[in-house]
């Protein structure tokens, strides 16, 4: 037995040693993809033991996120900080080896995986911030970007419309390190999908390989030695066993399957390990081979990066940001469209900083296009000529939730890059499961989603977010803007850039302006005193986005008592402020608090209480004129204001 | 000039008009695609006048719903009830013709469309439930689906999905039109889509047919003949030109553009047009003859029904459901999972009625698999064995969105059937434009949502929901059911079959139980007192789902004062009594109200108010044991009893 076949075995036995011990994870494809990721880790892969340190690194994405315990015991073998004791606590509480590979918490995991699709999307983005990094910096960044995916990968919608996007995009240094073992969770593949892959996957602009003996670790690395060598993305089809050498092997009753103690010893036994928990000298000295040779290459890379590091700093760190500028740029145009001021503000930070990102084919309607004074054409990342600085937008097409997955990718890769991605906000539904990963690894990714209410108008309830903006502010860890001012606007931008933290900007369509009272240290604050009608206000009412101006009027028209408006921009960050802050903001014991916002959050009874006043929607609305769409749904300072009014009088 | 090319250029004439007049709408595809739609619904589609009556009709999707105009046109040469003066209301508040179709408001559209993609996955939900229901019933059902989609629904990843399903499942007489006018918002196709379409679907399993001139009636039609005898799903490929005849024609700026007066004139004028909202006579009579027929056809098809109506009464009509029975089916097992009281509350009610459904590839976990006694092992619609009545499952692979999409074009075909998805609730993000659509439609699905909290465990925080039920709970129009009684379970499923409502099944893969206070019919209420440990309750506490029997343990732990549990299975349901029956169930004015529920949902403060106490999850959880996970975060009888005691001792 050679030492890559011995090595294979050990990390076989080594890893279903682990679930079984668990009593819980996935035996099937953990097994049947070991000889993918041992020869890609061996022979291939450049990478960096102490984690992901290492810029100059080629990328690993697990998508099949529940073969962790699989890429626990490579990382293992391979010197990363994962000990034997970390395996024996594989999917416990709190543990470095939980469920699903997570990020930052797995030394080495490069993205948190185990909802399908999303590591596909997430690699094509860190392919495609390779390709821009190569541009910006030819000598630092020519990696390899490898991801592995099963059948599951492959069906989800996410999958295909980030592939579909890599072959148009031609990013060659993609390879797919696809897992055909022809079972699912329910049976064989073929229950539930017919297609035939390689043909696919031609169509969309890839080079296809095909290994039959996908479980062989030399057929592995060979097909993986020709993939480098392509023009186009590659999918590698491997031909692999689910469960190999177990009884129950090539059955979906393998997936999910920690094998009991009297199976686990037959499959070690034919494997030829006796021992427990246990991988001899001459296996860690065959992965040392390949962690030193990475060793080497960081030494090396990291003296070129001495030479590159001024130009690199002059990207991404040095330059201070002009927010007060930037705001006085779009104060010069009294009543923009909410989506212009973005639009304008983006494009003036662009000037001096690097920002990188696109729209689902909305651009003309979002605004969210970078143009600079030195390329007032906006430029596109493409495949024709994305070898240069020229390609700051990228064209998604019409792929919603691939952008988001694709952002969290770029941002994932380099998170100094002010990456941002722009639909509809009604759209962001699409967005959603992209979203949460990204809010759950905290990766820096601006989404601009304009046409934020009903007052989208003329293409009816399908277009009309109601309840997009509560769904967003319920993703923990996800910061949602709603400005109404341009201070609000910039403070959005400002708290993105500076927190570097995953950030909504929901941007109206309608006329916003500036309003002294607001400004951008207040509105940062994500709550602030932004009108009062005389001392000693009794009367509270909440606004955000385009609702403040209306909020404004009603206190105006409220009687026999006065009124403090708050602008709330940003709940989570308002809810960040301390006590202090807060009851400076917030009335002690109003007579009625009142919040007006056109969505149907009830997260307003936090504020106002269980007999506050809410006016908001709690219907679908109609196709028709965006301003009578929004009157007719209630949003009239005259309507509002005589029910409070009403209320008051009754109080006296 | 032939009566097909001069009602061609009336259609158009018409559209542009119609678009013009509402200085708001879709020029582009409106124009580009009036050839392939009028030869569709002149010599091919059997449809119904009056709308969607006529079960055996056709059906016909608009996916790119933004080219409505030239919908509304067609509908109205066609006979079905939209004048000219509905036309020259495009666009306008509570008109019949808004900006994209919406289902229930324009006569004939079988779904509403707009965010793009959906359509096409409903219409292989249509494709699908016309197979099973000409299974069911051989002489009433052989329609045809046909779909319109452009680029835009091509591009999306719900669509792609669909579309693997339909080849795999070989939904022959599925025909999509796909208007290949290589024009996008961005610009030209190519720029974010170089895929092979014609090679992508063949590897799909579709059947391609290419029409070069796609602007030709005749050449359409032909296309279509030919789609209509093919064995496999069918995407005709028409070459068209976008805005075709404007000045704009072949660009992206035509997309969204109405034309000014001047540009207007110039099109009729081209078009052989001088009248302004017209249609000549023989116009009017050449689309008659379509007419005609199919209601020829439709008293033809009327005559059969009756002869096949005992029948089709006793699959959809007759058999009153025994909920009280399935109740004490699943309470002879006490201690039963969620999971698994839902599964055999299914089965149970499948015994006599027709259920019709499945999972994306996870029918061992969330147990949503229809088997009967008389089929013991489920039986799966699929292409080898779809005719008979065997198929009642239906294997959507790993593809929640379109499962979502799909079921609403079953449910969309034939509202009668007990239609139902189902994923694990982490997943149902992934569904969630699917959710929206079908709440905005009242369609009735029922998604069966398992592993509803974190005590999913050791899959990690990327499987433990915690926004996912605020998020649905969010779709206005969606009854979100977290049952955490057996007869709660019953009530959820009572609820979707008698109120034919979207219905979404929350349900733990912890332990149940039946509890003597909770009955179907309370249950159905939405919220009931669960529990008092004794007279006069001055707190008050909510709960949902699994912890209910937490709130119980708490109840008894609180000293000093009685305590009223209040279980709220549906909160919406709940909203819908009247002011009596919540006077009821609510305390007046407790001395403290405390809502227990493992999400992040804030809904509770509407009940609670803003000094109520909310025990929940505000921060991701880890990877572990799943009782261990629960309870660390804070689900706890002693931490939370302890917490509200300290408390009331305070107040005293």
């Amino acid at each position: 037995m050679n030492i890559q076949e011995k090595s294979l075995n050990y990390l076989k036995s080594l890893t279903a040693e682990t679930i079984s011990n668990a009593k819980s994870g996935h035996t099937g494809s953990a097994l049947g993809a070991s000889s993918i990721i041992l020869a890609l880790f061996h022979d291939h892969l450049r990478f960096d033991k102490t984690g992901t340190n290492w810029l100059g690194r080629d990328r690993f994405v697990l998508s099949a996120g529940h073969t962790s315990a699989m890429l626990y015991s490579i990382l293992h073998l391979f010197g990363y900080d994962i000990s034997i004791d970390d395996l024996k606590h594989f999917r416990k509480y709190g543990s470095k080896t939980p469920g699903h590979p997570e990020y930052g918490v797995v030394p080495g995991v490069e993205t948190t995986t185990g909802p399908l699709g999303q590591g596909v999307a997430n690699a094509v983005g860190m392919a495609i911030a390779a390709e821009k990094m190569h541009n910006l910096f030819p000598n630092l960044f020519d990696n390899y970007t490898y991801c592995y995916a099963g059948d599951g990968c492959l069906m989800e919608g996410v999958a295909n419309e980030a592939c579909s996007l890599a072959g148009t995009l031609k990013l060659s240094k993609l390879i797919l390190l696809y897992d055909d073992n022809n079972i699912t969770i329910d049976g064989e593949r073929t229950i539930a999908n017919c297609e035939d892959i390689s043909k696919k996957y031609e169509a969309m602009g890839w080079n296809v390989i095909l290994v039959k003996q996908g479980n062989n670790y030399s057929a592995c690395s060979k097909a993986i030695s020709k993939a480098k060598k392509s023009s186009k993305p590659t999918i590698i089809i491997f031909k692999t066993v689910i469960g190999i050498g177990t009884k129950k092997e090539g059955t979906s009753s393998v997936h999910a399957y920690p094998l009991p103690i009297d199976e686990l010893v037959e499959l070690k036994t034919d494997l030829g390990v006796s021992e427990n928990f246990f991988i001899p000298e001459d296996v860690y000295a065959f992965c040392r081979e390949a962690t030193e040779k990475n060793d080497n290459l960081i030494n090396e890379w990291n003296t070129l990066f001495e030479e590159d590091k001024q130009k690199y700093n002059r990207y991404f760190n040095l330059k201070p940001y002009n927010f007060e500028k930037a705001l006085k740029v779009i104060c010069s145009t009294p009543d923009l469209a909410g989506r212009d001021a973005s639009g304008k503000v983006l494009c003036d930070l662009a000037e001096d900083n690097y920002f990188f990102g696109g729209t689902a084919d909305l651009g003309p309607s979002t605004k969210a296009v970078v143009k600079t004074t030195e390329q007032p054409t906006p430029t596109y990342f493409n495949a024709s000529d994305y070898f240069g600085l020229s390609g700051r937008n990228i064209h998604f097409g019409v792929r919603e939730h691939a952008m988001g997955s694709i952002c969290n990718g770029i941002a994932l890769y380099e998170s100094n890059l002010n990456v941002f991605d722009s639909t509809f906000m009604a759209f962001s539904n699409y967005m959603l499961p992209a979203l949460k990963m990204r809010a759950m690894m905290e990766t820096p990714v601006l989404s601009i989603l304009s046409h934020d209410s009903i007052d989208i108008g003329e293409d009816g309830p399908t277009h009309q977010p109601i309840e997009q903006l509560s769904q967003l502010r319920q993703i923990i860890g996800l910061d949602v803007f709603r400005p109404g001012t341009y201070a609000e606007v910039v403070a959005t931008y400002k708290h993105f850039i500076e927190k570097r933290k995953p950030t909504i900007l929901a941007i109206t369509k309608s006329k916003i302006s500036n309003i002294e009272a607001s400004t951008i240290e207040k509105a940062e604050k994500g709550g602030y005193v932004l009108f009062e009608t005389g001392k000693k206000p009794e009367v509270e009412i909440f606004a955000t986005g385009r609702e403040i101006y209306i909020a404004i009027e009603v206190a105006n028209k409220i009687k026999g008592a006065s009124v403090r408006v708050i602008s709330m921009p940003c709940i989570s960050e308002f809810e960040k402020q301390d006590a202090t802050y807060k009851s400076k903001v917030l009335l002690k014991s109003p007579k009625i608090k009142i919040a007006i916002e056109a969505s149907n959050d009830n997260i307003w009874h936090k504020y106002i209480g269980e007999n506050g006043l809410l006016f908001n929607i709690e219907s679908y609305q109609f196709s028709g004129n965006g301003d009578e769409v929004y009157k007719k749904a209630g949003f009239d300072s005259n309507i509002i204001s005589s029910k409070i009014n009403k209320i008051l009088s009754k109080k006296k």
